[in-house]
Order: structure tokens, then C-alpha cells, then sequence
């Protein structure tokens, strides 16, 4: 049941490589095979058996095992880590006798965020993102979550503990998840990857809080880069964020018997939540326009201080070079009294140099008044 | 009771550090442990007990004390101020039945502007916005009020009276807010709130104003950060703002019992006020789009003139530097009588230049023609 | 009843000092005082009493006179201008039963255009624009309107016969207008008034067409400032005329008995109207943006041809300069034979100047098929 | 019954004068007077009188005379070409007692495109746009049409025949526009204005096409001119069409008994139509967008190009020239040793230009390593 | 039944040419031509018949052939292939008794996406995109496809076997097409339709990569090109798929007995992967325009960067051949002694070389200060 050390590339499609839907046209939906890449070796099972007095964390190998738990009246979670044994994800669903869509939409990891009601569950879709900080993009990993009458069963392409909070939770006797039923349990692991948005918000804002910084003090190159890669993070947190507004709201107005009235009110909360999410980052979007606006007005502004320097000085001394530029001529004074006379002048240097210092102030005086200084 | 002296950073969000939510993800909802700053040591609790005839402020320390004005037909409000003892909010949110998700958003200050519908009572979560001269930016502070059948119970942050003049008012005999129910009070707080969004949008209002002005003047590089400052004021006020709409709106729908229909025509009035303050947010920031657009082309518009200076100063004296240089060589007229025969003869220096004045004319009413004077 | 003489400023908000709601955050609401300027001393009171046979038009100076004209069965049209006597207000208000918040409304004119249904009226709020020559800006007053069982109640703030035309109707015996009740009498106010922003449009689209001309022959500094003009006053003008769009519309699908469903032909063509100028006003908004973006870019083309003549010069004149430079060099020819031998050849300067020329054609040839002349 | 040869200018609002609407605020609605140009003399009266069995083309000069018509069973249309004998137009009005509105729409020609339902008949107004090859402009004439019980009224301002493929299609014995009623006949009419419409569009894709081509080769001065034109055109076609979509859901949506439900499925086809025209429009509008920021990025890349040219001259030789200044000093070599015994030296001229070739060399490798060649 | 072996051209209309809809202005609508290219000689008719026992695919010439079939309790997918041979088509047409509409439809094959039902049958037009790697660019195909009670009739231009994959999955016996009505079949038709979408967005995303890494690399011209291709792209993808999301859920709503609820299960899902297409798409777009303010802002950069040369090499050396020209100067130290004594100075020469080396010394110092190197 060990796993590969190696979990590096969760979401390749930040690269937008995958578009989320891989098999061939024609072929049959439905089609049984993990797209993604493949994260552990094994299978792991963990049955969470709970009531209000006790709690069992069982790892099982083959998922007949899970029958008594079923049997019984306390409530069962099931929890499924990796997702390349297609034998083994094959005998859990007929065991659980899921819908071949549903098994298609498990293995197929680049799903939209849905919720969708079936006659047996309520199938949740669901896109965990987190920040690597090695890698110094945003990872993301497909959650699903079918709901049944009295079971819950959860999917994860990776052996991360993702939910270690909800078990340590199931953990303590008297607390509200031990109380409530499974749609309850739903509730919290649905809360659990909202909460995950929440810490990516975080570092997004503190990266473009960082850039205006940045921005503010010198203008650099790198920082174009920067401001183009969170843009797309943005693109991309969007995207995996947005569908799941709707999907909780379809859950909310269910009418089926999977989620009491009062969980409801608790995924009204996670649907605000999400909508907070949303707001901050259409937020974040429009400051993210913002800093690049104030970059390129910065960039002008830097090409205009250039300009004027240029220009103050090429304007000082290109007059101030042709006047010694016509000193320079030789004309020959023997052959006119009119061939540069002034060459033999008493004063002629001196005023030469004088017509110069006076042609200078002139330009400077008139660049002082245009504010050019 | 007394309270820090120090109430300074109330809107850290400003700087969207808090993305307002920060319960590690996993763990439960409704827990209880305030967020934000601490702004006041203790918590004061104030009872307003009132009706046509009489009025009562009275200052408690436990909450069962408000155990009779609540048995009394009177109607009672009762004024939290400071978030931070838990154990008392617990006894207070205890002593009104709250539920877990209130008790939750009341101290997680950093909630989306909402209301709510409960078995037992309407729950507004507010966000006040107020001004600040002298760390020049919009603070910002979470009201969270509980409307139950005969009593109103408040929160808020810090100690400031944001709501002074309501107690005036409650203060006269006879005014309206003495003849109506909890309900009205209730309305007239939000409507205080929404007030206060005025104040802002008139500060908004002058900044713009004074930019504008400023920069038809002259457009100096710190108006970029300004404009760009605005900027966020504008998308921090609108994500402030909008959701308060939606919120009234669910509240003027309400079935329940807790809003009259009379109240409700007062709160459609707030609601208008609502959309006018939106109005005028949208307006704003199309204003300021529209003033960066200004900037840019002013900052264009100059570099422009910059150029043109430069041009003409540069493509007049550089021909006639040439021809300076021209008789600046030194071939040897003796060795031949092609050799800068020019420069002995009699007229030579003069028409020389006059050669250059008349490149110099021609170019002159070049760019004169050209229109670049 | 004279006015005052001098109608300045009737649009103070053009400049967005007024946000449109001016009371102490936490007052009461329904606090009556006027917050425009004083545009009239007295309140002036004229009764139009009319049916299909007769026509009156009396001035009154106490509300109570018009008594015998709504008892009468003829349709009663009482126009008050003015808004600075509260007291003479008080008493209209009074003797019509008005809510609080109409008067208000009334008095407090920076409010958005609504139509509100109350129990014995239906309340219009309308915003009149008209262009003012002198002060070259769009002035706006806002025009209220109850329509009542048997009477229309109309409050202005100035003096200026807005309503003339209408007036002039009522006159003609046999006109539509004298067939109608008071609904249609209503309905042709508000026609009137959404007649002025057709006035105005076509003041905006001309503005926009001379802009247009101009631009196509020269952009000059000013535009940019006209352009940046008339887009504020298309964000005023849809400021001020989009909410009277749901506002029609919220009086064509009332219920209540105010309005005949004959009247409510009327008032759809009236909406169409109104969508006709929101309409126009979008394109407006485009074509504004589009004329920005051509004057940046001419702007771009400007410099662009300014550098082109920059870069000639500078390329054909900078190496010739270097050519002269060369040949004004001082070495002594009498040191080595190595020294600068050209000086002394029989053919040195007219072949310095040929290579001079050469140097000029290729380069001219050069530019040529760049395409920069 | 002959018209004027000049119809020149149909259009007067491809320049925005005219908002659409003219009456002076104030004055009754529904006044009689056409506001477009005067197109023709006298106003044209035809009937089209047709059954499976037969068909009638007639000129009528009294609209008394198709009485006769109405009252056979057979399917009338009675088509009117000029809009400027008001005495005659009120004769047909009152003839099939149109509603006053109805009158005015028809002659005031600058409606937004609708459909409007009355007691006795639905109301439609289009918009026939054309592209006119001399006149380098879209040209517009509205198209009014009134279908009653068992006659189709159409108005039009000019005497262009836009509907002769109808009247073919009429003459043509079994055609399903003989076989149908008046319905079918007015959705033909309705369809070949839509038609008209794919017209403009390939008018439009051509000319973004062309302009494409061009900039890819050479952005020239005029194609700003030109895309600006473009741009105004789609704005005006935009505001033609768009409203169209609307009023023809609102017929196909229609419970009155005028239009059949298989004639419903027909209109249903060019409701895709418009929507394929407003999505052709967005498309184009795009596009255009897309040119201007190409346009505007040639632009800048000249302006890149130039600039380079200018500075790799420039900077190869001013360093050069310098130089060549240096030994153009006048330093006496005789008052001191060191007074630039370089121009003295055996080697000092060729060693200078190596010098200066040396730099010359420096200056173009570091302008290649930069990739400016 | 050989068809030509060119099929070159199959979307003229990404260069916009056709905007979809070519009949002369008031021809009769369902009137019958192909409109596109001319792909294939003659039209080719293939029968599926298959249950769950049985398939034969049977190529017919005749269309009444497939009578026996239709009789069979068996279900028919009737696969037609090439649109040129009108009269065949016809007879296709009336044997299945197809609304003119939809004959109509399926010839003039630059239809909008949608779904529309008739009494007999349920119509979907298609468009089938595909990247040409030879074409360098996405060509479309209509797919047009009639849903009747016991068959399915499908229509494309062109030979190309798109549904090559389908026709293998009916092969295997057992499979779930195989097992299900014609309702399914025709799900599979359009599931493979869309799959090919998302053959296009990765295309694109690659592309756009490609196009990002290039970017960071060198910004060169041909970019800018490239960008406003893919935009292009982007818009005519867009064109094509908008559509048919509410086309398909048209297909969902509908009441109509030809679909099942168990294959709106599936089509549900196809309506979830087109979502993700149009998520895809958009995402693109604002990438695209991310990559084209990217592409500017380099220009920008680089255009300051060549800026900033040429300013440090002019106002270096500007200043220091302005000192050369001074003792360039020819006056004569004979006339005067304040003529040019620095000439005969001892030191002269090595003090203006000093003098030289300051000055550009403290203006590369100032420029190091500006952080310009």
C-alpha cells in the first residue's frame, strides 16, 4: 500500500495542456481509464465507520469488506486513494452500483466542478487547489464525492491527506460531525476544498501586493513576467472556481432525500463562501489589469524622462557645436577682409564663447519654463 | 470598560492581506475565535429599553440581566461593542439561541455584507465604511445585527458611536423610531450604515475632482499612483457595496414575521439609496478609467512635444553643422585648384552663410508648414 | 411670486459634488429640507382644473383653495414650483396625505429617476436635462409627480415653463389631452420630459461630429480635453437616464387603478423612447471610445512621422559630418608621407565631396524602399 | 404618379443628427408629419390581390377602392410607396383605423425596429438597410407593416422596389406564398429585409478582409481612417438590428389569432437568421478591435524600427566624429611636447582610423548581440 | 459512388467570406441548392439496421431500398454522404416527408448550430470542426442529422468518415449502442461531434504556449501575426460552438417522445463537456489578449531600452565634440591674447583631454544614478 514517493506534476494543465477531455472522438463515454498522471501505484482503502459513540478507521483491501459496515446503522465513509487500478475502481462501483457516467467522470481528472443527481446519490465533482511552494505554481488535484443513502465515498487521485482536519474531527466524540448524518460529513469535506481556495487567494494577494511594491519603487523588467503569470493563475483559479457556485446551489435546491434541510443551511454558507471567493477574485483581476496599466504608464513615463534628458542635451549643445563648428571653417582671411574677420578680432574668442554661454541659458531658460527640469 | 486608546488598523483588507476567511481548511465551522484585530479589552454590553411613553440606557456586565426588559412589552436593543472576550459572546449568543453559523460570521469579521433568514430571528451582517484624514484611506468595521421577535441585538468591533445619532433619536419622545417596532430600529441602523457609504463616495467624489483638475494642469507622475490608488478604493468600497444590495433585497422579500410591511417601504427606500450608491461607484470608476486614459495621453501628448523640439533643433543645425564641417577640412589648396577653391575666394566666407541661413529658413518653414509650431 | 432673477446652478452634481443624499449618517429619514440651491423665493401654486368642455387656470397661494376643484368631477392638475418653503410644502403635503418618504423624496432632488405605487398615489421621480448654451454644460432639475385618483400633484424646483407645450394643449377644446383623464395628463408630462433628452442626444452627436471632423484634420491638444468632456457627460446623462427605464416600466405593469390600460399604450411607445435614447447613448459611448483610440493614435502616427524626419536627417547628415570631421583633422602631412595624403591629391576634395554624395544617395535610396518618404 | 430622380440621401443618420426622434418636447404625441427627406411627389398606392386561384396588380389612387377586395375572400396587400401626403396617408389610417401611435410611428422614420399588437392588428416596423456603392455608404429606409384579418398594409418612404422577388414569387401559380395567407405574405416581407442584412454583412466581412490584407502589408495612414469607418458602420448596423431580435420573438411568442402557427415555425427561421446576423456583427466587431490593436502594434514596431536606424547611426558615429574632432583641435605641438604629438607621428592618421574603425567594429557587434539587426 | 479526391477547401468562411445565408433578397425560403463547395460527384447512401442481435450496413442507391428496414422492428441509422445532387436528396426528403425548413437547412451549410423539433421528427445541425496541419487552419463540416421515430438520417458535405469510431462501436456485440434506441445513437453523433472540439482547444492551447515561450524569448514581428491569427481562430471557434450549448439543451427540455429520459442522462453529459469547451475557449481569449499586451508592453521595453543607448552614447558625446569643435576653432592667437591662448598653454592639450574625461565621467555617474545601466 505504499505509494511513490514522487508526486510532482498534479496539474499540467496550468499549461493548459489538457483540456479535460482526452478520449478519442466517437469512442464510448463512459470509457474506464485514468487520464492523469499516475500518483500511486496501489489502491488504498480506508473505511471511516462513525456513530455519536464510537468511530472505526479500517483499512480494507477488497471493498466486500465494507458490507457489514453498510449493514449496520452507524454512518460509513469510504475512502479511495489513487485511481490507476481500473480492476479495482471497477469492483467498488459495481459493488456501489454507480452509473457508468459517474465512473467516467472519477477516472476523467480534468472534470468542471458539478453536483448532479442520480437516483441512488448525489455526485460531487469537486477541484482541490493548493500552492506549491517548490514548484511555484498552483497544484490541483479532482475530488469526487458520491453521496449515497448512508455512506459516503470519496475519490483522490493522490495519497495526500487532504481531510486529516475532518478525521481528526470524527476523532472527538460529542462533535457536531459525529452527530449529523453523512450529508453532514459531505458538508465538511465540500468546506474542506473551499477552505483550500482561501489559502491560494492568500498568496495570490500577496504576490500582487508584493508587485505594487515593486512597482512603485522601480519599474523592472521581470515584473512584466510576473504580472502575466499571475494573470494566469487567475485564468486558472477562475476557471476551477467558478462552476462550483453553481454546482452547490444545485445541491442546495435538491429535492431528493440525500441532504436534510439542515446540512442546507450549512452549504448555504459554503455557497457564500464561494461566492466571496469569486468576489475576490474578479477583485484580484481587475487590480491585476490595474498594475499592468500602472506598468506600461510607468514604462511611458521612463521613456519620456529619457527623452528629455536626450533632448536637453542634444538641443544645449548641437547650436553650441555649430557655432565652433563654423570657427572651425578656413576661410582664408588673406584672400577678403570679408573671410572671417572675426578670426583676427581682439575680442573674437572671448565673444565666440560668450555667444555660446548665452545660447545655453536661452535653452535652459526656455526648458525651465517648459517644466522639462 | 475602558478600551485601548489605540484603534488604527481596522481595515487591514485595504491591503487585501485577509482574504476573510482563516479557519485552517478541514476544520469545523462555527468556530469561535475572532479574527481581526483587538480593539477594544473588554466587551461592553448596552441595553436600550424603549417604548412610546419611556426610554432606558442601561450599562450591563452579565447578559442575564436584559432577562426582564426582554419579558417586558417594551422593545429592547441590546448594543455589543468588542469582539474579543469569547466567553462572554458565548454566554450572550447562548442566552439568545443563536445559531452556530451567526455565532461563527458574527466573529469572523471579514464576512460578505448578507442577510439572513432563521427559525428565530433575521441576521444582517454589515460592513461600515468610514474615512480616515489621517492614515488617508476607508477603514472598515463588521455590524452584525440579530433582529429577533422584540429585541434587537447588535455587534460591532470597536467602541467608536458609530451610532450616536440614533440614540438621539430614540431619545426624543414622540419621533417616529419610538412609535415602531424592533423592526424600524433595525432599518434605521442599515440605514445609517448605507449613510456612511455616502460619505465615502463624496470623498471619492473630490479625490477624482482634484485629480482632474490637477491634471489638465500639468500631469506629473504622482497622479499615476493616485489614479491608481483611487483605483483600489473603488473595487475595495464596490466589494463592500454590491452584496448589500442582493441583501436588502432578500430581506424586502422576506415571508417571515420579523419585518413589517410598513418597515419594508423604508427598506425599499435604503434600497434605493443602495442602487444609487452602486450608480455612483460604476460611474466612478468609469470616471477613472477615464482619467488614467487622460494621463496616458497626456504623458504621450508630451513626449510628442518633447520630440518635436528635438527634431527641429537637431534637423536645423545638423545640415549646417555639416557645412562648417565641410570648410573645416584642411585639403591643401596648393596642391591643386579643385582643392576648397572656396575657401580664397573673395565672397567666400559670407555666402557661406548664407548657404546656412537659407537651409535654415527652408527648414523652419518646413516644420512650420508641417504644423509643428 | 417673482423669483429671484439669477437661475444659475442647477446642476451642481455634473461635477459629482452631490452624491445625491445628503443627510448626517444615522438621521432620520424624511427629514424635510431642501438640499438643491434656492432657485425661487416663494412657492408658487397654479391650479389647472379642465374637463372636455372648460379650462381653467388659477393661481392660488393656500392649498386649501384647491378644494372645490377636486370635488368638482373635472381632472385637476396642481403645479407647485418651488422647494424652499418648507413650510407652504408641509401644508400641500399635508392636505394630500403624502408618505414621509415622498416628501423626502420631493425635497431631497438628487434622487434617482423610480416610479413608486403607494396606496393612494403613484409617485414619479423624473430628472429633466436640458444643455445650457451659456455655461456649454447639460443642467438638470428634478421633476416629481403624484398621480392620484382624480389630480396630479407636480413639483419643480424652478421657475422655467418646462411644461408649456402641455399647457398650451389643454387649451386647444377637442384635444386628446382634454379627453383623457389625469393618467394620460401624467403620461404626457413624462413624455415631455424624456422629449428633453432627445435635445440633448442630439447636442451630444454633434459635439461628437465635430469632434469627428476635427480630429480627421488635425489632432490638437484641446480634442483630447473635449473628448474627455463629453464622455463625463454621457456618464452623467446615463446616470441620469437609465433607471427611468425600469422605473416606465414598473408603471406600465401596475396593477393598482391609477393608470388605464389605455394610458399604458402610451406609456409603452414613451418606453420605447426611453430605449431609443439608452440605445443611443451606448453608441454614443462606443463611438466616444473610438474617437479616443483614433486620437491616440494619430497621436502614435504624429511621433512616428516626427521621428521618421528626425532619422533622416540625423542618418544622412551624421556620416557626412564624420566624412568632413575626417579631412579636418590636423595631422602633419610633413611627418610621414602616411598622414592624411588625401589633402594634398589633385582630385582630394571633389572626390571627398563625391563620397559625401554617394554616402547621401544610398542612404536616401535606403529610406526609399523602407517607404519612409 | 412619377416620382422625383433624385434620392439621394436616406440615410442622414449614418452621421448621428438624427436621434430618431424630432418633436418638439412637450407637443401630443402621434403628430402627423413626416420627418425624413422628401423622397417622392406624390404617395403611390398598388393592391396585390391574389388566392391560389388568381392575382391582381392594381393601382389605386383612392384607398376607397380596394374595398371591393377586402370584402372577397381573397388576400389582399396593400402596398404604399411615399410618405409625404399627410391628407392622403390619413385617409388609408382611418381607412383600416390604425391607432394614433401606429400613424406616427410610420411617419416618423427613425423608429427602433418592433412589433407591436393591437386590437385589430400587429404592428411591425423594420429597417431596410442597403449598401450604396457610389455613395460609399449604408443606406436606411423603414419599412412599416400592418397586418390585419385578412390584409397586409406595408409603407414605405422611397419608390425602390425592394420587394419585386415577393411580387414574382406572387405571380407564381402554386407557390407556397399563394397558398398561404397574409401571415405568410408578411413573413416573407419580414424575411427579405432580414435577408438584406447578409448583404451588409459580406459588404462589411469584405472590407475588414481588404483591410486586413493591406496592413499585413502596409499600415498606412489611411486605413485608421478606414477602420474607424468600419467601426462606425457596425455601430450603426448594430443599433438597426438588434432590436429586430426582440420584436420578432415578441411575434412568434404572440397569442392573437393574426399569425398561424405553421407560419409561427417560418418566423421562427428568421428569428436564427437575426441571430446569426447579431452574431456575425459581435464577430465582426471583434474583429475590428483586433485590426485596431494590430494597427496600433504595426505601428509602434515602425516607430521600434526607426528608432534602431536612428540609433545605430547615430551611435556609431558620434563616438567617431568625436574623435575626428579630437585631432581637429588646434593645440600648438610647438609650445609644448605634449600638445598632441599624435599629429606628428609617422603613424598617427592611419592608427586614428584604425582607432575609429576599431569602434566602429565594437559598436556593430554589440548592436548584433542585442539582435537589432 | 467514387468521389473526387480533392476536398480542399472546406471552411471558406473562416476568412469570413460567407456569412452563411446566400439567397437573393425576397427568394422564397427552403429553396434548394447547395450553397458550399462542390466535395463529391455523387450523393452516398449507407444503411445501418441493427438490434441487439444483429447489424448490417448495407450501401443502398435508391433511398426506397431502406423501406424494409424502417418496417424491421430493428433500428435504422440511414448515413447520407455529399449534398450536390439535389434531385436524390429531394427524393430522400419526401421519403422521410421532412419540413421544407430543414431541407432547407441542410443544404445551405453555413448554418447556425440548433436543435429544433418538429410533429415527425427532431433536427440538429452540426458543426463539425477540424485542424487542418497541411491548411494550416480549422475547417468545418455541417452535420445535420433527423431524429425520427425508428431511424436516424444523417447529412455531411464531404466522403471523410468523422463517424468511423461510432460505426466500430456498433460493430461489438453487446455494447451499450448496440443495446439502446436510435435516441442513443444520435447521442453518440453529436458526443463525437463535440469531442472534436476539444481536438481544436488543444490545438489552440498549444499554439498559444508555443506562442507565450517564443514571446518570453524574443518578441519578434511575425508574433504579432501569429497572435491576431490564433484571435481569429478563437472567434470563429467560438462562432461555431456558442450555439449549439443551448441547442443542446434545447434537446433536454424537450417533452417530446424522441428522446428518453435515459439518454438525456448522456446528453446531459455532452451539455457538461460543451460548458467546458466554452470555459476553454474564453479562457483562451483572455489569454490571447494577455499575450497581445504582453507582446506590447516588450515593444514598449525594448523600444526604451534602444532609447536609452542612444540617449548615453549622444549625451555623452554630444558634450565632448562640443569641446573638440571649441579648440577646433581657427582664431588667431597673432591678433589677440585672449584669442585661444589654452592652444600654446604647456598643458593645454592634456588639460582639455581632462576635461573631456570629467565630463563623461560624471554623465555616466549621473546615468548609474538613474539606474539606467
Amino acid at each position: 500500500m505504499a505509494t511513490s514517493g514522487k508526486i510532482t506534476n498534479m496539474l499540467p494543465s496550468i499549461r493548459f495542456r489538457k483540456a479535460g477531455h482526452r478520449k478519442k472522438p466517437g469512442t464510448a463515454p463512459g470509457t474506464i481509464e485514468h487520464i492523469g498522471e499516475r500518483h500511486m501505484d496501489e489502491i488504498k482503502i480506508t473505511v471511516h465507520d462513525y456513530d455519536e459513540e464510537q468511530i472505526d478507521e479500517i483499512p480494507i483491501n477488497k471493498i466486500q469488506k465494507v458490507q457489514p459496515y453498510l449493514d449496520a446503522p452507524s454512518k460509513t465513509w469510504v475512502q479511495v486513494r489513487g485511481l490507476h487500478d481500473t480492476e479495482k475502481l471497477k469492483s467498488i462501483w459495481n459493488f456501489f452500483n454507480l452509473h457508468p457516467l459517474i465512473q467516467e467522470d472519477i477516472v476523467h481528472t480534468a472534470q468542471r466542478p458539478k453536483v448532479e443527481v442520480y437516483d441512488n446519490c448525489i455526485f460531487f465533482v469537486l477541484r482541490l487547489l493548493s500552492y506549491s511552494q517548490e514548484e511555484q505554481r498552483i497544484k490541483a488535484e479532482q475530488i469526487s464525492i458520491v453521496l449515497g443513502k448512508n455512506y459516503v465515498l470519496s475519490f483522490q487521485e493522490t495519497d495526500i491527506d487532504h481531510f486529516k482536519p475532518i478525521i481528526n474531527r470524527l476523532a472527538i466524540k460529542g462533535s457536531r460531525i459525529r452527530k449529523h448524518g453523512t450529508d453532514y460529513l459531505t458538508y465538511a469535506l465540500v468546506d474542506a476544498v473551499v477552505d483550500y481556495y482561501f489559502n491560494i487567494i492568500e498568496h495570490i494577494a500577496e504576490d500582487i501586493e508584493r508587485l505594487e511594491d515593486e512597482l512603485l519603487k522601480d519599474p523592472e523588467d521581470h515584473l512584466l513576467t510576473e504580472i502575466h503569470k499571475i494573470r494566469r493563475e487567475i485564468i486558472f483559479f477562475r476557471k476551477s472556481v467558478w462552476p462550483l457556485r453553481d454546482a452547490i446551489n444545485t445541491a442546495i435546491r435538491d429535492e431528493s432525500e440525500f441532504i436534510h434541510d439542515n446540512t442546507k443551511i450549512y452549504l448555504r454558507d459554503v455557497y457564500d463562501h464561494m461566492i466571496q471567493v469569486i468576489d475576490n477574485i474578479e477583485n484580484y483581476r481587475d487590480m491585476i489589469l490595474g498594475l499592468h496599466d500602472m506598468y506600461m504608464s510607468h514604462v511611458s513615463n521612463k521613456m519620456n524622462e529619457v527623452m528629455k534628458v536626450l533632448t536637453i542635451i542634444a538641443t544645449i549643445f548641437i547650436p553650441l557645436t555649430f557655432v565652433a563648428g563654423i570657427y572651425g571653417m578656413n576661410f582664408d582671411p588673406g584672400a577678403s577682409p570679408y573671410n572671417m574677420p572675426e578670426l583676427s578680432w581682439y575680442w573674437g574668442y572671448p565673444a565666440a564663447m560668450a555667444v555660446m554661454a548665452i545660447i545655453a541659458v536661452i535653452m535652459i531658460f526656455y526648458f525651465k519654463r517648459k517644466g522639462w527640469f
